[in-house]
C-alpha cells in the first residue's frame, strides 16, 4: 500500500485551553481506503508519543518506512481499508509535520521553539475536528487510538459527542497517576537541565539537547515493557564473555536502552517531548466534575470498545476498568477486552490474535 | 542515644572480585549496645544505597542527625541494644567515610575518582569480615539488611557460613531483573553524560555532575514508592491554583522529586552511585551454579528470616519467595513474612506494627 502524506492548512485562529491562540496551523495526515458516498465510513486513528500520521503503508520513495500500525490498518486487516476510509493524523505540537515548536512562528519568521504554547488533548481534538471539516466528515464511524491516542479517542466522544459513532480506547487511562506524572517529570528534567537545551531556544544555536532526549527515551522504554517481557527478551544476558567491571555495556538490556536513546535523540524534538508529556499530565476529563468520571462521561453518545493488557503497568487494566465503569454508569454500550498479553504497554502495537480478532469483529459489526 | 562514628584501618591489601586490589582501606562504623563477654550478641546491620554506618542515635554535636534505622535499633526497640551489640558499617566504595572514590589513592596522593575499582557485594562482605575480625567477633548473632543491605546479609551466609547464626533478608531480590538493571543504567547514563562528569575525574575540576545525580535520584525515588502510595501521598494535587501551562512545578509530585533530586545532588558522590548500581547489577549468587539458586545456597548454615512487602514492585515478593524456596530446598530454617504494606520498597524503613513485631519476636528468640 503506497501512501502520500498530505497537509491541511487552517488560517482561522485556534484558541487553546491555556488561553493562548495559534494564529494559524497545519495538520499532516494520510488517508487509506476511500470515503464512501454517504461519508459514513471514516475512521480517525490517533497516535501516541513517538508516532505520526504515517499509520500504514509505505512511501513510494521510501519503501522501508512502514507505518506504525501497518499490522492493524490495510486491506483485509482488522481495520479494513476495503470497508473504511482511515485517516492518520499528526497532532499539533508534534515534530512530524503538523504545526509545532519546530514550525515557523508567523509573528517572528523564526521557529516557535520555547514560545510554542503548551497544548492539551482537548486542543489536539479541536484541531482534528478542523481536519474532519476540511475532509467533509461530519461524523466518524470510529475514532481510535492506543495510549495517548486512546485519550484522544476518548476526548472525541466528550468534545464532539454527535460526531463519533464508536470510540475505541486501547491501553488507556482516564488520567495519569502520580507515578505516571513522575516518570514524565524526570524525562522533562533530563531535557531541561541539558546544557544544550538553552531554555528551549536551541534551534538557532545549532545544537539539540541530545543527552536529555536520550535519557527521556530510555525511561520511556522501561515503562513500555513489562518486567516479565524485559526479562524474557533480555534477561541477565551479558554482551561480553565476563563482566567488565567498568561502565561499558555489560548486559543486553543496557545495549538496547542506549541504542533506543541514541536513535530517538537524532530525530525527536525536545520542545515537542516536553509538551506531549505535559498534555498527558494535564489530561483529566473529570477535573471539571469534581473528579467524578461518571459525571464527566454523561455527555458521551458513542458506543465504546475498551481494551487493556494485563501486563501493562504504565496504564494498568484497573485504569481501563475505571473508564468502563463510568461509561456503564451512563448506560453507554461498552465492549471491554482485558487481554492476557505479556508485552506490557507496548502490547497495543503487537498483532496478538485475540486482540486483533476483537478489533476485526468490532469493525465488522459497524454498519455503514 | 548519643553515638560516635569510628573508623577501622586495614593495611592488608583486599583482593576484589574484579581482580583489582585495594592496597589498604578504611571502614567507617558505629556501635550500639555492648559486646557481651561471650562475644555472641553482635548484629551487623548493612545499609542500602543512600544510607551509611549511622544506623541509630544522634551525634553529640549534631542532634538532628538521626540514624536511618533509628526506629528499629536502640534500647527496647525491635533490635534491642539492651540485648545486642549492633554494628552499623559503611561499605567500601561509598562516600560516607569508608574507602571509596573520594578517598585518597595512596599511589597518587589524589582522590581515586574514576580509578577506584568497581566493587561487588562479595567485596563489601569480605571487607566487613575484616571489620568483624578487628572487633573480635568470630560469629554474628545476626547479619541484617534491607534492599541492597539484604543482599549483603544473604551474601554473608554464603561467603562465611560459619560466621552467621541468622541472616535477616528484607525487601530483597536474589538478583536484579532486566528492568532493575534498566533503571540503574538510565541513572548511570544520566550521570556519565553530564558534561560535569569529566569521565569521573571531576574532583579537581571544582564541579560535580549534579544534573546527572539529580536525575538518578528522581528515578530512584519513583522505584522506591508504590504507584498507590504515590497516589495516596501526592495524588494529582496541584501546587498552583490552576495549571500553569508552562514547565514550572504544577503537581505536588513534581515538587517532591525536584526537591529530592536537588538535595541528593549536593551530598552524594557520582562515582559512588555508579559503583553501587554496578554492584547491584552484578550480584547473582547463582551465577556460578548454572543459575540454580538452590545449589548456590547449599553452603549456607544460618537460619533465615525473609521479609517482603506486597506493594514493593522494585523487588517484589515473588523475588523473596525465590530465596525462600531455594533455602527450603536446602532444609534451612526459614521464617518468611510477606507483609501487606502499601508503601512499596521503602516499606522496609517504616515502623509498620506487624513488620516490627515480627523482627522483635525473631530477635527475642535468638539465644545468646
Amino acid at each position: 500500500m503506497i501512501v502520500t502524506p498530505q497537509k491541511a492548512r487552517f488560517t482561522q485562529p485556534l484558541k487553546l485551553t491555556s488561553g493562548a491562540v495559534l494564529p494559524e496551523f497545519e495538520i499532516a495526515y494520510e488517508t487509506y481506503g476511500e470515503l464512501n458516498a454517504a461519508r459514513s465510513n471514516a475512521v480517525l486513528v490517533c497516535h501516541a508519543l513517538n508516532a505520526s500520521h504515517h499509520v500504514a503503508g509505505t512511501y513510494a520513495d521510501d519503501p522501508d518506512n512502514v507505518g506504525w500500525w501497518d499490522n492493524m490498518v490495510g486491506p483485509g486487516k482488522p481495520l479494513d481499508t476495503n470497508k473504511f476510509f482511515v485517516i492518520g493524523n499528526n497532532y499539533i505540537g508534534s515534530c512530524f509535520g503538523s504545526t509545532g515548536p519546530t514550525s515557523i512562528n508567523p509573528a517572528t519568521g523564526k521557529p516557535w521553539g520555547a514560545d510554542f504554547p503548551v497544548v492539551t488533548v482537548e486542543d489536539w481534538v479541536a484541531a482534528q475536528a478542523c481536519l474532519a471539516d476540511h475532509l467533509g466528515i461530519e461524523r466518524f464511524a470510529a475514532v481510535m487510538g492506543g495510549s495517548l491516542g486512546a485519550m484522544q479517542a476518548l476526548q472525541w466522544a466528550l468534545s464532539y459527542p454527535a460526531r463519533v459513532r464508536n470510540s475505541i480506547v486501547i491501553a488507556a487511562t482516564p488520567r495519569l497517576s502520580a507515578q505516571n506524572i513522575a516518570f514524565n517529570e524526570v524525562a522533562r528534567q533530563a531535557i531541561m537541565t541539558d546544557p544544550d537545551f538553552h531554555g528551549g531556544h536551541y534551534y538557532d544555536k545549532g545544537v539539540v539537547p541530545r543527552r536529555g532526549l536520550r535519557i527521556a527515551r530510555m525511561i520511556g522504554h522501561i515503562t513500555y515493557l513489562s518486567d516479565d517481557a524485559m526479562m524474557e527478551k533480555f534477561g541477565r544476558v551479558l554482551r561480553r564473555v565476563t563482566p567488565g567491571f567498568d561502565f561499558d555495556v555489560d548486559f543486553e538490556i543496557e545495549s538496547y536502552l542506549r541504542h533506543q536513546g541514541d536513535k530517538f535523540s537524532t530525530y525527536f524534538d525536545a520542545n515537542t517531548y516536553l509538551r506531549i508529556t505535559k498534555a498527558l499530565d494535564y489530561y483529566d476529563p473529570a477535573a471539571d466534575f469534581g473528579g467524578d468520571l461518571s459525571k464527566a462521561f454523561a455527555r458521551a453518545q458513542a458506543d465504546f470498545l475498551v481494551i487493556s493488557f494485563t501486563s501493562d503497568w504504565r496504564f494498568s487494566s484497573a485504569r481501563s476498568r475505571e473508564i468502563v465503569r463510568a461509561l456503564l454508569d451512563n448506560k453507554r454500550v461498552v465492549s471491554y477486552l482485558e487481554n492476557d498479553a505479556p508485552q506490557g504497554h507496548d502490547a497495543f502495537l503487537m498483532d496478538d490474535a485475540r486482540y486483533f480478532n476483537a478489533l476485526r469483529a468490532y469493525f465488522g459489526n459497524i454498519a455503514l
